[in-house]
């Protein structure tokens, strides 16, 4: 839709001084952010520590190129590196390759499969993943993952393949855990906690300015980061049983397509699939979110290509399947950033902490990443969004705990197709029996309401139908039946008419249904009407035989047909009449 | 819904010698066709003759208790037939039990699959199996049928799991026809056809009733039982190899409730399931055109406790799976019944018949009731059925395709979860896209219309859009993607109107989405407001906060909306100015 296959082809003819100085800023930023977090990732997807840093290189340069967003920040997010974990942990038993392979060629399938639905214009589909079923799983992996990190804060060996099996092996294991390891770990979080959510007033209060506020309270994990390193280096802690990073390879990642054999890209092809629909959603919510804030567009397809883009680069240096990260970009956002020249930077300053600060990991404890790593994903425990969802929409909310349950007890693919699938089934068996009211017209106007709502003129033999769906296989046969219903209760009907103002479908299966009601209707003595047809229903109808067969007349109002067909002056249904009744007892009150 | 639980006992109690007349006129004509039908369709079945005799007549007493139709004639039908023989096959093949025990326990997991659906009143998901798929299903499932068959003609075996396979088997075997069987076959067929469609007309030349004429039309397969058995006694042909029905057992069936193993039952399970709703649809659909005649009705969750009854004791009495069907039910309306006492009659007469005359069918030839069958369903191939979709509803016609294909190449179930599988994805992608509009007024009128259709009024800063389709996960978003874009492509406009008038329903996703184009809006400095919304709509949107959120305001109609929201006189829309061709050029124009 206007928007060309290279999009920085488009920022970068204008692209001056003043740009380059304000993307250099947010890159400073954003990179101060992404170093811990790309250690911590990392280690969450069961990785060494240099593979966080590689998938925060080439991928960003990647989406800067192919990207429709200005300010979305590429790199390892929590949740896929989790879906990363768990699905590497199963084929790696399984005996197809090593870790490290098999999560460049996950990155690799994850990236083709983005652009071809970029290409084929399919990114509609990441849709069917409905709120509900992203609040439930985002809920849910929350949990797996903070539950997952405690045996680096006990520094014990926890095992099991669900949330429930994860903390009894843990809870066997506390008599083992090493306290110096759990004292920084728990230090940890109670600092990060602090940092977010007491230290902006405080520094407020103390007269520094509201801006660097925001960018010292996102450097909460940078200096645990710092202070942990050299309380371990001091204490000499690493020879005394503390579990740290340990030697981290300096350099930047080398070139290479892995060549992967077919039972391998069969073990992943599923994982790949999900992670890069569930990466697709978390990255386009927060790409259109800040593009409307400067009314930009993002542009779906050329989002999926930009996001394949980038996985494909993570796949072939080293690094694991990534995403568009919400904090982080909405940080490059609010620090400045105006084009994606600003991810390249970021891209840079990753390269040259690869190449000259590795060393100084070495001593960094496990526990501070797990702990970064616990309390950026508590906040993704949304507890309010799940008490609202059982509330407003029931419905909503069986979709919301079928993915919760399935994440929880099964696991995160599981979860997420009974997810979808609860959703979808709830959806179609809505759409399968729409509301149909019997309706009247309002004294004095052309308005036509429900006659169980208002006080409404009917006319004894002539029987006017509202459907509220677009008709389509599954519903078809209920109006049949209602409408049958309605009919066999009221003998002395000699006119029936079907208005549509509602009805913003139709396909083959109605067509065929509305043609059998009226040929029922007319062996019954009663001719079959329609009155406010749409455009788009009226152009299926017409090519269909239904008009010619039609033993009464399209109305263009509902007026018009009680115009038409009223034999006699309309009155005001007696609802004590026993056929009435009945008729009226079937169809719940709505309007 | 006010039908007892023992329709029975509604018509009983005004049952008298005019409706005792007029019931046994009926059964007695019915009979006639029941009886070479029963031995035909057990022969498909893969049973022996006796299963179709047995099938005839407890399942129609019970269904006569139990059932809503007053005119159903319950029995065994070909397509029924057709499953339930590959189900056995298989199974069978699989080493579960003897061919006889395995078709009274699928018939009594059908029953009570059928009654456990009508006490749960689910009938409605026999609605999920639209038109195009049955179409595609019952005309595939002929042409299996009638394949299958050709072997009875020819007097060889054939074999093959597919349309293909067998009728390539049973080319290699034409050599070894048996020349008498099939001049005995052909003339059958022949015979029949002439029956069915010359007869009628030269009887009715001759100056017979047109009733009579009726009944005359549809002796034809008894007529051809009996001459054939005259024809193989009077030359000894079954001695001279053409393959005769044999003994049948003299007799009424043996009550007994077969004791399955849990390997049979789990095997016959989704068979089961799949006959049950195949059977359900194919009989409330001649129940309802037959009630609608004279104004009765059929309660679909009804019906299926009756075919339930039916089904258990056609499994109870050593039968097979049966569903009410279509020639048999309507020559039974034509006949005069007037309640199910017609069937309880053609059961005593079935007895009768399986009691006394089961040593007449010694000498019927194999091919004559193969005849009877390759007749019958070559009717239900309706070529004209499926060249209307194939012009009419090209995604009804994936549809009907995928279940063809899918039932001729591997077999009926599978064709009918593909078809399913195919036709709700149609649906499901079809509005998750819907049409939506920008919309203006039309001019001297308080209408709003397309501003591509119509040339209608607009005002630059009030963007009015019009979506066409409850809103719901799958489409929700696509809202939000469309209206941004054209939000964006008019930097001048303020307020945006969403037109809900075509809004039936809407979800929690959607009502997050609507948060979060509101709050997208508001950064851009754009009001968000709401018109024509359904009372339903509105009863979910007081459940939520988006209303106590929303920047603008909820406005009764969208003329209401314009009047309060135009800054400046509505002006016709500029076409030649870019922004606004651009944003248009993305909506295809539908009204």
């Amino acid at each position: 839709m206007g928007m060309p296959r290279l999009p920085a082809l488009v920022w970068l003819k204008t692209y001056d001084r003043t740009a380059l100085g304000d993307d250099l800023m947010a890159s400073v930023i954003v990179t101060i952010m992404l170093i811990p977090q790309s250690l911590a990732y990392a280690m969450l997807a069961g990785l060494p520590p240099e593979a966080g840093l590689y998938a925060s290189m080439l991928p960003l340069v990647a989406y800067a190129a192919f990207g429709s967003s200005r300010a979305l920040a590429v790199g390892p997010v929590a949740v896929i590196s989790l879906m990363t974990a768990t699905t590497l942990a199963e084929v790696v038993a399984a005996g197809h390759g090593s870790y490290g392979d098999a999560a460049m060629v996950l990155a690799l399938l994850s990236g083709l499969f983005l652009v071809l639905l970029g290409v084929l214009r399919m990114g509609f589909l990441a849709n069917f993943l409905s709120h509900a079923v992203i609040v439930g799983f985002v809920t849910a992996s929350g949990l797996l993952i903070a539950v997952g990190q405690l045996r680096y804060l006990l520094a014990v060996d926890g095992e099991g393949h669900n949330v429930f099996a994860m903390a009894a092996s843990l809870i066997t294991k506390v008599p083992a855990t090493h306290l110096p390891t759990l004292l920084i770990g728990v230090g940890a979080i109670l600092f990060l906690l602090f940092v977010r959510s007491r230290l902006g007033p405080l520094l407020l209060r103390l007269g520094m300015r509201p801006r660097l506020v925001a960018y010292a309270t996102r450097a909460g994990p940078v200096l645990a980061v710092i202070a942990s390193i050299v309380l371990v280096g001091a204490l000499g802690l690493a020879a005394r049983g503390v579990p740290v990073v340990g030697d981290v390879p300096a350099g930047l990642p080398s070139l290479h397509l892995p060549v992967p054999d077919l039972a391998l890209v069969l073990a992943l092809l599923p994982s790949a699939v999900l992670i890069s629909v569930v990466g697709f959603v978390e990255s386009i919510s927060v790409a259109q979110s800040l593009a409307m804030r400067r009314r930009q567009r993002v542009v779906p397809d050329q989002e999926l290509v930009g996001l394949g883009a980038a996985n494909l680069a993570a796949g072939l240096s080293g690094g694991f399947p990534v995403t568009g990260g919400f904090t982080r970009s909405v940080v490059n956002f609010d620090a400045g950033a105006v084009t994606p020249m600003a991810g390249v930077f970021t891209a840079v300053l990753m390269g040259l902490t690869a190449a000259f600060l590795t060393p100084v990991f070495h001593d960094l404890p496990k526990a501070v990443l797990a702990a970064t790593i616990i309390v950026a994903v508590l906040s993704l425990v949304d507890l309010g969004a799940i008490r609202r969802t059982w509330r407003q929409a029931p419905g909503d909310f069986a979709a919301l705990a079928a993915t919760m349950i399935g994440v929880l007890t099964v696991g995160i693919e599981a979860g997420i197709v009974l997810g979808i699938t609860v959703s979808l089934s709830i959806h179609l068996w809505r759409s399968s029996r729409p509301h149909i009211a019997v309706v009247g017209r309002v004294p004095g106007t052309e308005h036509f309401r429900n006659v169980d709502r208002h006080a409404v003129q009917v006319c004894a033999t002539l029987l006017s139908v509202r459907v509220d769906e677009s008709l389509y296989f599954a519903n078809a046969r209920f109006l049949e039946d209602r409408l049958l219903e309605l009919v066999t209760a009221r003998p002395e009907v000699k006119d029936v008419v079907l208005l549509c103002s509602a009805v913003n479908g139709i396909d083959g299966s109605a067509v065929e249904t509305l043609e059998s009601i009226n040929e029922r209707l007319r062996v019954a003595g009663v001719r079959f009407h329609l009155s406010e047809v749409k455009g788009p229903v009226m152009d299926t109808l017409k090519r269909t035989d239904l008009l010619t067969h039609l033993s009464g007349e399209v109305f263009f109002t509902q007026h018009d047909a009680m115009q038409a067909l009223a034999g006699e002056a309309p009155v005001e249904p007696d609802r004590d009449r026993p056929a009435t009744r009945a008729a009226l007892a079937g169809a719940p009150g709505r309007d």
